[in-house]
């Protein structure tokens, strides 16, 4: 796959993260499930927005978030997704292009405005997140840009792209695209919410073939095969899917493919965890440009733990680090394709 | 003081800062000095974005994040400025509100942007700061909001508001009121770059009496009296000055009142400094806050050393824990006025 121009192509929604610090009762006095995400409207989003604390604005969105890490990785990335013509629209943009990410999707320049998510963080680090799509919801086939997917040796596409109305033919035309053109089609199952959202859909996906590598963690193994124990999940995953890659939080991660398992350990995190949004997302760099420069499986994962690393440390969803450097000290980047 | 409605009400530049991780050679590349503040118009706004990696939004300006960390130890703030009606307009007021801050301008409906100001970190946790000043370029007298004034034990104003054109004129209007209300009014020279635009102003406004508390850094000493030597500057300064705090980094802080001089060393910060922006502006939170509650001033500049601490171990330039939890822990809030 080295004559690729790019090595991983992210396909999802467009988000700022609007991050704020919150302490447990709020979640409770909102009725929210710590950890998932939710879907919210206009007026949900204003009082939310009203009620919680002073925030901070990064952007985010699943496949935006793994897109930079590839970027941050030495990879060539490029991402689609819909923003507005309006100042996060902006912001959102400068931070791709920035770090050198392709981003070919023209604003949208009536409408809705650009998608935010309610990201708040509790004292245990984790994030529950409250998401308006705004612009999101415009995302149609017509913002596939061919020549990038024909281009990109991976593209990844985000569950989440079934929430929207349109989004899901344009993750149906990107895959074929790909696959017409002898690239790989990825995909995350998001969060386990998603996964109940649309269950039949993605185990189509997986088992037609018209996903080549699937990326989940093990909540969502478990909610994609309706079962309460992960081994038996996993063990119909790896029936299921060409290539499956699951995370298992500080348990590390375990690479499913036929009859081959490779579990990797996570390495510990040496600073304290601060904010635990994106992890799934980095892990998915670095697996991802691993795989796009031919590294073996259990390399991949590494890079992934390493990458998912990095981005607890700190608030926000993408690195604040070369992850290439740390790659290089960590000697996991010898011997990959340039 | 304790018949105030409000301990601190803080006037000035109201500001979304933009930050960023960069490296020297950026600052090299474009000639900034390190550790300055400058101001910049809309084109080269523009194009200094475009050049800069990544970045995050965080509400600023000095007197905001003072006023935010009055605020977080507890204590009754007030914030005037001007934001225009805008997406970064609303998230600062949201910062301001959320906090229970009272911020009674009222937005500027037509015309420049609310006023951003990109700050480069490098990796000496220095920032380098390019500030487009945009809607404060429209604070007027008619924003003084008298009854908000006469209710604040002390007026905080900052030196920057005589970049704009008109806010030196809301910033007199403030002091008259203050003052005929027999309050306090406050004024932080802001940056020595600052000192060199309005030197013989800030003399007389401090000579007047037009102010009574003068904070300053050891840079702006040494800047406002046009010395090499700081103690030649200290000395002038303690003739000048009813009452001076001079900030000294590392070194912890000076408080000059007539013959009097008292030090307090700064804590050590058991984390890393990760990011240098705001450390001043908090000093004069917790300064002021203990002083609108009658503490002596040692206790004052104790709790200003505590909570530039604290704002020093992360990103961003507001408290991201609670302030006033921290100073319990320290014993710092015993005996002060309710």
């Amino acid at each position: 796959m080295t004559n690729a121009k790019t090595d991983v192509l992210t396909i999802g929604n467009a988000i700022v993260d609007v991050l704020a610090q919150t302490d447990d009762d709020f979640l409770v006095k909102e009725k929210l499930v710590k950890g998932s995400m939710r879907l919210i409207e206009t007026d949900e989003a204003e009082r939310l927005y009203e009620a919680m604390g002073p925030a901070q604005l990064i952007s985010g969105g699943c496949a935006g978030n793994t897109a930079a890490g590839v970027a941050s990785l030495g990879g060539r990335a490029a991402f689609i997704g819909k923003v507005a013509d309006d100042e996060l629209g902006h912001f959102f943009r400068h931070d791709m292009s920035s770090v050198g990410i392709s981003f070919p999707t023209a604003p949208l320049k009536e409408g809705a405005p650009t998608a935010r998510s309610m990201i708040l963080i509790t004292p245990d680090s984790e994030r529950t997140m409250n998401t308006y799509l705004g612009a999101c919801q415009e995302l149609t086939p017509a913002d596939i840009d061919r020549e990038t997917v024909e281009g990109a040796a991976i593209t990844y596409l985000e569950g989440y792209l079934w929430d929207p109305p349109k989004a899901k033919e344009a993750f149906r035309e990107a895959a074929a695209i790909a696959h017409a053109a002898g690239r790989k089609v990825a995909l995350t199952l998001s969060d386990s919410f998603c996964v109940d959202r649309f269950r039949a859909e993605f185990l189509d996906l997986i088992r037609s073939r018209t996903v080549d590598i699937l990326f989940a963690n093990n909540h969502e193994v478990v909610a994609l095969y309706q079962t309460g124990d992960l081994d038996t999940g996993l063990d119909a995953l790896a029936g299921d899917a060409a290539l499956a890659v699951v995370t298992l939080g500080a348990k590390g991660s375990l690479v499913l493919r036929g009859e081959e398992r490779i579990h990797v350990p996570a390495p510990p995190v040496d600073e304290d965890i601060v904010d635990k949004t994106g992890a799934g997302d980095l892990f998915a760099s670095g697996f991802l440009f691993g795989h796009a420069r031919g590294a073996p499986l259990a390399r991949c994962a590494e890079l992934g733990s390493l990458t998912a690393g990095e981005v607890l440390t700190h608030i926000g969803a993408r690195p604040q680090t070369s992850l290439h450097a740390l790659a290089e000290q960590q000697r996991l980047l010898e011997g990959l394709a340039a």
